[in-house]
């Protein structure tokens, strides 16, 4: 089941250095390992801002829940969830 | 060149109910033969909503506008566009 | 899988008042039985308003779409969606 | 009588930890506490976010209140409380 | 219980004068006759809109939606519901 | 002359515990004088919500303005005025 | 007492040319009678909207509901009052 | 002095189809005489929408408003002013 | 050239109170000035908010970045501008 | 390509002095450097914000991205990007 989520990332300006370089080493980190799942199926940066478009490809809501609110930077995140499903005009029977 | 595009269908209620059904077909017809040609890369539905996700592979916004002006439902649109470029954690070097 | 639906209908003031007492009937026939069915398993006025939050239980987006998209009244509402999954302090391992 | 109440948790990065904790256990234990009771008839995650959206019944709006302000995380949640009643299309005489 | 309720009143200019007059007088109506009941405990006009700020005495939320949902201009009404109750710091017990 | 006053108080949790608790105790021992003076009329609390929905009487924009501005939890609050009059369908001729 | 009023106007492209060229020529006449009593102390107009900021000097909320509520533009207004007071670094005592 | 301005174009479905046609040709006309003036100094579509970002080049806010509030579509845009002035890091002494 | 300023103040309660006092007494010195000289030529405080609405009589847009950019507590200050201009209404050939 | 791009500045007021003016040396610096290689085609000031518009001219979305990200203010702006394209009134082939 896919899942779009767009992320806004903000990193408090008071937070140490060391921890923000740790946390995005690990965002990192992780979200290539859950690319090469497949569960992270798409991955964009929009253009000039902390932010990105992804797509999700998971078994069910929870599984979403618990991918995303254990990322590393998910306490900094301003996140947009929306279920997707087939658009009838697809050419594809299933679009991922 | 990667965009997004949400749009949202808003097909006033007063409109003629053949015209309606003709534009949806040729909006289905060029939405198609535009995923053929590999211009309109994804097209997912939003789900329980008349609105959907496109993400478009072009040469440049004036492609871009050239065709999303002229889909036949574009006059009944809500439309937003967010250039999209490479996420420097994606495991692609090119996610389309 | 569970749905947070909220819908908001608003009828134009001057659509036939014949076709509108129709649509309002046949959505209260189609709820009913979507509720008989197990699908829709909360459905709860808004007070003071022509809204409603509804709890949905499908097998996927999907499922919720094709329920949704096809309600008589779909073309006068306004529908937020909001995936929902278990809450860590609930005390019910299923809670519908 | 019912109530929806959505809350969103924002607790600030530079809250001592150990504080942090020590109210997620208290809120934990509390609100087990009140769906034990009845009170706290529903409690969903929205996936992907620090969120939830309970369905809450009590006596009145005071009782309500009572109830959520003295919870240990109020402080930092934004809460939206939407009075509910019955449905006409229900298929229940009381939905709880 | 008391709940206020903002009423937003928008007359759309192609309904039929007789018929949107007739609607204010039946409204007006109701209103007084609300009023006189207990029920409808407050109403102000909003200085320099056609809005109001009321509040109403009532049961529960099951009543108030029965008031609401059958006053005459309903259909062109926005609605704004806010359960209310007792402050700490006011000096009344019961403050209508 | 009416003011209709909506408050919501947001309390920095860095504010030292004991300031935070004297402008609480300050505001409450100021709204009680001024409501046994006859300015603020109306105090509710919104059910689960840190704000409130206040009427005052007071002589004019000035006289309001003197009082809000000296609250001990004004530098706190978002305040939205709302100037009042009479309904054309009140049954008061002053409903205060 | 002052108030701050911004108009914004909306007139229906369906609306009787005539009707609308009337509705204007007495907003007009109307605007310009309340200026030369000084109630409608200044009217500005937003330059390249179909808008205006105004400051009405008046009795009180009442006096400014009757002259707004009776404009004969009135219907298709979106209107925004503002309670103005004297600012404390104002060197006029009274600035009109 | 330069005046940015956003315009969205709204035309209503149930406009009649020459007129339409007839107004948007005097758009064009207005517009390309005022570039050739000097007065609207740039003209950008925005990819993918009925919109544009313009740039002005007028003596003053009344001359912005004269020739904004006389473009055949003027009824139909949603419009957006920001006045514009030199940046202190821009490389240009008039960047028109 | 006429501009409407609005100007909402927010100062974070983290601030040295003495740092905060001296802002306060600088930003009215230099208000005083300004109105002393014709351009500032109304403040008026917004009823129950740290907030005013103002109206400068400047050359250009340039003049007034220079002014409000160089207020000590502008980087306290949300500040909205609205170009202003004769209103074809106005009984004023030129209204400040 | 041309995109459009607004800037908002919120430097924290508790952001170290020096720290905050070696950044805005270096923005300045930077922004003057990417203007001269004609990257950075207009940059205007908004009248009275800490905000400004600019026109970009880049090969694609991930070469804007990659300046914008990397100026030195940019953990302290609030983007928004608008991909510009030709306006079919324009009297320009290319107006950068």
């Amino acid at each position: 089941m896919l899942f779009q989520v767009q992320m806004d990332v903000r990193i408090p300006h008071d937070l140490d250095a060391a921890t923000a370089q740790a946390l995005k080493q690990a965002e990192r980190t992780r979200a290539q390992s859950l690319q090469r799942e497949g569960k992270w199926r798409h991955l964009w940066r929009h253009a000039g801002r902390y932010a990105n478009t992804s797509v999700f490809d998971v078994g069910d809501a929870q599984e979403l829940h618990d991918i995303l609110s254990t990322l590393p930077l998910f306490p900094f995140m301003e996140i947009v969830v929306t279920p997707l499903c087939r658009h009838p005009s697809s050419i594809h029977q299933d679009d991922r």
